[in-house]
């Protein structure tokens, strides 16, 4: 591998956003591109100078432009989510599960989440972030037939374990899953529910993808560049103006000094965006991942998606034979301009899929051919044994 | 208070840099504007599309320019600090700070850290960010009289408690503390020994304050938009490859799954200008400091300030009245045209000071008239009981 200099990595950081939109076909699940005016809106004089605490209870004076901007994003936020307060300042989501964490148990309290067999992430699951917080993780259980969550016994689950929490949502999600038994069932022991949106945020605000907290959920987290196409951010939204408040207590206190509130802007004309073209933006993606599997079928290529009738999300997936090593796939699929990453197969204990995501493509307009994406696709594949793919 | 639309929201923020730079006398003490060059340097395309992991062994595949990036900021984070690892990818220094907690304590460790008193930040101080990481805290002992730590008190006390984590530096920071004989106690007794350099990064890299890490502390973390003229960010250092590696292993699996690489071409051009003319910048910024205590005492303003012969960093104080309420003198400064923070005012119990910072307008270029400056404050101040200012 040549080393670039640090001129040429600039020039090759400053050139990126073009390569993504021409030069390459960026399939990867959890990746968008914003608007132009949204990147432009960035406001490095908002990022000079701190603002610290509460909106309009700020420790530095001079600084009710950002707690307008606060504001402003997080009633965009309850208007997208239909949420009764938001929380628009942490960096990322992983922050902000762990944020939710610390501000809604104790250490040692139980959390029950997605497996990472199952697409559970690390900000998520057993081992990764919910450790930080010292939580004890459960994990969930799945329906690997129907690819998700198994709700009738992650209900009894919940009604037996009484955790402290129970955490939904996934980074690998084709489609919607049956979560009111188990918002029921946490609302009955006391359990804080929890929707991790991060991959179906955009979906949700353009109504292809159930609202969480309009089934029940407590809090929604979310990051804030896959289907919403922002920038990286969070959002974190909720039920109770009580757990709002709890949650900024604990942010203002211990996990947030001063924050690039620079961003702000971006943020505020993205989530414009999506109340002005949302719902067609979501039907687009969800259209386009529908007819990107059926494609690939017609190219001979298994793919793992929602049965007829079923609501689609951004994701379908490839399950891999188990001989191909996910980072040969990789890069075998980048040789062929293809972006994309690999998961568990959330179907078979221990396999592994391509994680294929329209999200992308559907912003840049490069979806208008889904055709030729899956011949390219397909070109880079053969089957192999029991349904599923080697390279070609 | 007029409530601003959204629009006006965003062309007040769009128009808040040239604010800072002319309309406002920014006397903040953590605040910084970086170069138009690097302010114009933020990628979104990198920011677009993740890249999970160590440098070139990233979960995604075409990260190796992210990589390369992280890799060159490190490189010169290294250089300017005499570190031997530098981890660049963490959005702020309160989030450094718990990240260090985690890898380097477990839940119940001892902590002696700086009493909020005394200067000590939410990230650094009882009841802030070191309960996250369930960390006990005991507070380190200060001189009240020189305004400095009291160091071989400290050392005494790290010695006689056994803390698994010793915290150096703080907010509130007029001149350099000795630090090394708590270093050599801490090393000693097994503790690890950090240095959060958030507000005087830029004069260490400078060479006007003794950098930590060459005194013997194994770690020092840091904001980058204070004496450090970048945009918010932070950057982590350290002596002891080992140590790098379990943080980057706690980074990795538990508190960061992506983030917003998008930044790093910003830091990158921040840390080439810090090396380039970093010397004669931290020279100026302490030169002013010293240059507007005088400034401000021939006015009739009480200051604390380093004695003859210390070294300044960027910070003065003025120790207020306490009738007057701290909001209303930073409101009233702000009438002035002069944005500033208040402080515990750690050489009298119970007491608070103006926090006075010239980092700023040496940056900007304002400095050049400190006299002017000096009337501007003191024109607003006039003296009251036992040295201490009240409101003009």
């Amino acid at each position: 591998m040549e080393m670039l200099n640090e001129q040429q990595l600039l020039e090759q950081a400053a050139g990126r956003g073009a390569v993504l939109k021409g030069g390459r076909i960026v399939l990867y699940a959890g990746a968008n591109l914003p608007s132009l005016e949204a990147q432009q809106a960035y406001s490095p004089g908002l990022s000079a100078y701190p603002a610290m605490g509460p909106s309009f209870a700020k420790e530095q004076p001079d600084t009710d432009g950002v707690s307008g901007l606060e504001l402003a994003v997080s009633q965009r936020i309850c208007g997208l989510f239909g949420a009764q307060w938001a929380e628009p300042r942490l960096p990322s989501c992983t922050i902000a599960n762990l944020a939710v964490f610390h501000a809604f148990s104790q250490p040692g309290d139980l959390l029950l989440a997605p497996a990472a067999a199952h697409g559970g992430h690390l900000s998520q699951r057993r081992g990764g972030t919910p450790s930080l917080a010292g939580l004890r993780v459960e994990e969930l259980p799945f329906d690997t037939r129907h690819c998700c969550l198994d709700a009738p016994r992650a209900a009894e689950l919940v009604r037996e374990r009484r955790p402290a929490l129970v955490m939904l949502g996934r980074s690998v999600i084709i489609k919607p899953d049956d979560i009111e038994p188990v918002v029921a069932a946490a609302r009955e022991v006391g359990a804080k529910s929890i929707f991790d949106a991060s991959h179906v945020s955009g979906l949700i605000a353009g109504g292809t993808f159930p609202n969480p907290l309009a089934l029940g959920v407590d809090v929604l987290t979310s990051s804030t560049y896959k289907t919403l196409p922002g920038r990286p951010h969070s959002l974190i939204a909720g039920r109770h103006p009580a757990d709002g408040k709890r949650l900024a207590q604990l942010i203002d206190g211990a996990l947030l000094a001063n924050y690039d509130a620079g961003r702000l802007p971006s943020l505020l004309l993205t989530l414009r965006e999506v109340q002005a073209n949302g719902k067609a933006y979501a039907e687009r993606v969800c259209a386009n991942a529908q007819a990107l599997a059926q494609a690939l079928r017609q190219c001979g290529v298994t793919v793992i998606a929602p049965m007829a009738g079923e609501a689609f999300t951004h994701q379908i997936l490839i399950p891999m034979a188990a001989e191909v090593p996910a980072a040969m796939a990789m890069a075998a699929m980048e040789r062929h301009g293809i972006l994309l990453g690999t998961c568990a197969d959330p179907t078979t204990p221990g396999g592994y899929a391509l994680r294929v995501g329209t999200q992308f493509i559907t912003t840049q307009g490069q979806a208008q051919d889904l055709g030729s994406i899956a011949q390219r696709l397909a070109g880079a594949l053969r089957p192999s044994a029991a349904g599923r793919m080697a390279l070609a």
